[in-house]
């Protein structure tokens, strides 16, 4: 059977390693053939150009190069055909990785123990266990549960923060603008793992933080943010760092990105930085499945990890 | 019943809340009374004062306040009575997170991040996933397989190495001698969780650490000891960080504790510096096991979690 024609369209990615093995099976392009090219059936995208997809008249699916697809739905002309986003173990374990670090680095006075360290200071704080810390997740899809699964068998105390309840043995369920308010108040370290929606974008404020438990066995609240950069408000987090409302943060997502060498962020001696590298899509691990469900699609099967446009992720 | 009384005797530690927990359930005295005291029937000690166990005609055994023994065995006039040293879900659990925490922030490069950050630079190095490096960990009893399980289940891969070989499923195992080399030639990440006992005294020298893998996904080899100081050679640690040996360390414990002001250990820019912290014994999770242990004793039961004084731990 005739194999359709993939657009691969990224910008802030090197696109080699994508190309070299969607080539492997399909006939790929870097750009359409003009703006109503018929020849192209699927497109492989991130942050892909404003309009490019636009006139494609015989465009069947799209495939998100990220779990997130506010990347592709903040460009209005993009046609209405389904879109695939990545739901992969490979995605799932780089994030679990990036999440149970960060939580052990905050619960473990990481930071204290560096600047110890710099003055030659020999001092053990009182270290409580994993069972006396609540670690509470914001967006507890595929990636939120599978970090609850591995902070659970380390033994911390979980809640988790969704749309619709999504029960988890073990963890405390909370779910839409009703239960925001007990699941912050139960909370010693916020993981936010939410996709960028209009529902979602800015949550992360000063009200939103001044509402996490602050007495606890860490000494303070402590913000982790591996969704996306314009989940929260910047200065919000300078200032809730500012006034005691948080102990630490770390931070691999900003409102702008790269983060630009004039945020106060990148100086903040309790805030730890990473370039949104909590969880990069490997095409080593990701094209496979794309290009599966693309034969799937030609013979008739249904799409999978389809986006529902409406809630916009 | 009569209970027999307890001498706690301690140096390098506050005994209070240790006082108060075992006061609640038996006599207790900080001292003999004087160097043949016969009331004395148990002692609860951590680095007691040399000699202070000699004379007493009445001493059944001796309680560990520690995992390691070393402290005990250190003075050669302790009486010949059974050893019991600590063996607790409390400890296991404190040691598996700190040895958790030090594999992550090597494994995603913590350092160059931090080094990154100062610099305000942007930039994402290859992040492997865990399936990728290999820990080795270096004694393989209470605490080295409760930190195996742990990372097992993060998707590390385990080497261990013991005595005799521990089986554990999941985990390759080495043992003796004869293992050490293929153990640490199959090692990127070093965990120490060995006792200190004259076989292992200074085993962790340069010659061991220029065994490990160096040409791994992380960049080169890493050493963490969470043991004791003396199983390792803090020159040689230098000496392997400077020649390409070794990447970068986690050290809790040190030849001389506290560790010096002079010692370039605390200044290395590639060393992360702990205040024998890992695991510190919790008198609130570990005195209960020992009054239970005193009254099985008295109502003729066997004593559990002995130490092997030929092979010194
Ligand atoms: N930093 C990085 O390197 C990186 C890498 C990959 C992904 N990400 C980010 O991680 C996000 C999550 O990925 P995922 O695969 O876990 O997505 P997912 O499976 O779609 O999960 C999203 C979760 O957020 C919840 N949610 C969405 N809108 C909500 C709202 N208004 N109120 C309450 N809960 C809401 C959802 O609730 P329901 O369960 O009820 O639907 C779901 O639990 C992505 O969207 C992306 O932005 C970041
Ligand atoms: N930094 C801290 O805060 C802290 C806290 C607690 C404990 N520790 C240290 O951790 C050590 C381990 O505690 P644990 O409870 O796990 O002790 P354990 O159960 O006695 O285990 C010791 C392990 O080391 C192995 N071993 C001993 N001598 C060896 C040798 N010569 N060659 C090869 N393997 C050898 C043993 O082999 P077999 O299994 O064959 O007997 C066993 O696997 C303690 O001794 C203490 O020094 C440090």
């Amino acid at each position: 059977m005739r194999k359709g024609k993939v657009l691969l369209s990224v910008t802030g990615l090197n696109p080699r390693r994508w190309y070299e093995l969607l080539s492997a099976s399909r006939e790929v392009v870097l750009e359409p053939d003009g703006p109503h090219d018929p020849s192209i059936e699927y497109a492989v995208i991130w942050k892909q150009p404003q309009g490019v997809l636009a006139g494609l008249p015989n465009l069947k699916a799209l495939f998100s190069i990220g779990a997130g697809v506010d990347h592709i739905l903040a460009d209005p002309t993009v046609p209405d055909v389904p879109i695939v986003r990545v739901v992969a173990d490979n995605l799932a374990q780089h994030m679990t990785e990036y999440v149970v670090w960060r939580v052990m680095d905050h619960h473990r006075f990481g930071l204290l123990y560096r600047t110890q360290q710099k003055r030659k200071i020999w001092h053990e704080p009182p270290q409580r266990t994993a069972n006396e810390v609540t670690v509470g997740i914001m967006g507890f899809g595929a990636l939120g549960r599978s970090a609850a699964r591995a902070l659970l068998s380390l033994g911390f105390r979980i809640n988790g923060w969704s749309c619709t309840l999504r029960a988890m043995e073990g963890v405390t369920s909370f779910s839409g603008k009703d239960g925001l308010k007990p699941f912050l108040n139960a909370t010693d370290i916020l993981v936010v793992l939410l996709p960028l929606t209009p529902d979602t974008k800015g949550i992360i404020d000063h009200a939103l933080l001044r509402q996490l438990r602050r007495d606890n066995a860490l000494g303070g609240a402590v913000l982790i943010n591996a969704g996306r950069g314009r989940l929260q408000k910047d200065d919000d987090i300078i200032r809730a760092l500012e006034d005691g409302t948080l102990k630490e943060a770390s931070l691999d997502v900003f409102e702008v990105e790269p983060l630009p060498k004039t945020s106060p962020l990148w100086g903040h001696p309790r805030v730890f930085v990473t370039p949104h590298a909590a969880a990069t899509s490997d095409p080593n691990h990701l094209v496979g499945p794309m290009l599966e469900q693309m034969d799937a699609h030609e013979r008739g099967e249904p799409l999978r990890d389809l986006v529902d446009r409406a809630a916009g992720y």
